[in-house]
């Protein structure tokens, strides 16, 4: 019925595989070149507040769209889109816990959800790997290292945590280019945080990542950190929320928006 | 007859200054605002190649403006500008060696001189300023450290060298910046060329440097590498050129140039 999907595949067939149930695992590597967004979903009573969040910690909740209450179409990301079910997994948030998984939340829709779009690190991966740069998590098949940091996050609107980062090693001249290559994307994390040294922001143990995979880090290589998508999903449980749905990591909302009309020059 | 120069002087006045005799120290710091500039003078027979060297290594050898030759102005540097005169200190070099230092050239001045004007650190060190960053060696009243690296330079018209760099100390988010800022820059030395490990690019001890003042890095500090204005001025001597004139180290031409008309956005 569908046909195989890969890098190639158009936007449209990823959300219509994932809508179908034909698609259940991660988006990494489908339909390059268009942007892929996390999305946070929560009544328009705990909306607002986190409206405010995101535009207090645009680092890691890099806003790219927000729907109308109750919407499950959302034009400014795709012009064929189900919110409640063309993301391939959801998370499931009651009471500042993860209570379940989902491959849609149809039957948990209601009329007074927002959908939040984050932008997510994909895109200047991509940005990147065009550059000639070596993405080593790609290389190696691999999910980025991710860590939770001791950096405390802006609260605003009743929302508050620390800050989540992912890590690409890279030697000293590819790390420049990729902080200049990522500062053209702030909708998706833009540039780094912080380089070097990891205990600086509370990183005890480089080698081992709180979320992702392990990947290595050379003599002559320098660990590179960005603000991280998983962020907002840590600050849901850690503020307690009443009830969320965000995508399961990796899983994530394949848009029409092409990569490069993100970049800012 | 002068009045004091210092940040506030017009670039018109450091210059007569200097010509006049009144100004024979360096120029840090004088007409703040307003582009330095490095100077190589050479013959004519060699100055086709020294083009083509500094078309092949930019990042040392950012080239703003070449004079035509014999002539000793030079309308995209200054309106009112004697180029023998104007410097407060020159170097003269004979068969590859630094024969003397002199308050004026006019005296060796020849029809066949061609000038090169190199864009200077000062200029990006006064934007990053602006940007709130400090800049150690400046706070501390030091000439920046510089050093001598393994690093080859493209080898171009008979020209060829290592690498001289800068070295500025930043906490890690600030080399970020840095990065971001003098990536702006290109026509004075752009991003930086390494950071971290100094002995990756060949530098032995970080608190000995090659040419001006030890200036500290802290623990949680990570050294920014820049290339280096002082690359062609020991690319002379390496090269073992005939006959040359270049500004003594910190002794800059004052342009009429605004910093900010260098910046690409």
């Amino acid at each position: 019925m569908f046909e195989t999907l890969n890098a190639h595949s158009d936007p449209e067939s990823v959300r219509k595989a994932a809508r179908e149930g034909f698609l259940n695992g991660p988006t990494a590597g489908l339909a390059s070149g268009f942007v892929q967004v996390n999305l946070v979903i929560l009544p328009e009573a705990d909306a607002a507040g986190f409206l405010r969040f995101c535009q207090a910690n645009p680092k890691p909740c890099p806003l790219l769209a927000v729907s109308e209450p109750g919407s499950r179409i959302c034009k400014a990301l795709a012009a064929d889109l189900d919110i409640a079910r063309d993301v391939p997994g959801y998370r499931i948030y009651r009471n500042g816990v993860v209570s379940e998984s989902a491959a849609d939340v149809a039957g948990e829709w209601r009329d007074d959800l927002v959908t939040f779009a984050l932008g997510c690190s994909f895109t200047f991966e991509h940005a990147l790997m065009q550059a000639g740069l070596r993405v080593r998590h790609i290389e190696q098949g691999r999910n980025v290292p991710m860590y939770q940091t001791s950096v405390p996050l802006t609260s605003a609107g009743g929302f508050s945590g620390k800050l989540v980062v992912s890590m690409r090693p890279f030697a000293a001249a590819d790390a420049i280019r990729a902080i200049q290559i990522t500062t053209r994307y702030p909708q998706v994390h833009g540039a780094p945080v912080h380089l070097g040294d990891p205990s600086l922001i509370g990183i005890s143990d480089l080698n081992a990542p709180d979320y992702g995979d392990f990947v290595s880090v050379g003599d002559d290589e320098i660990p590179v950190f960005w603000a991280c998508g998983v962020t907002p999903q840590q600050v849901l449980v850690d503020s307690g929320v009443e009830f969320a749905i965000t995508h399961r990591p990796g899983h994530m909302l394949v848009t029409d928006i092409p990569d490069n009309s993100l970049a800012l020059f």
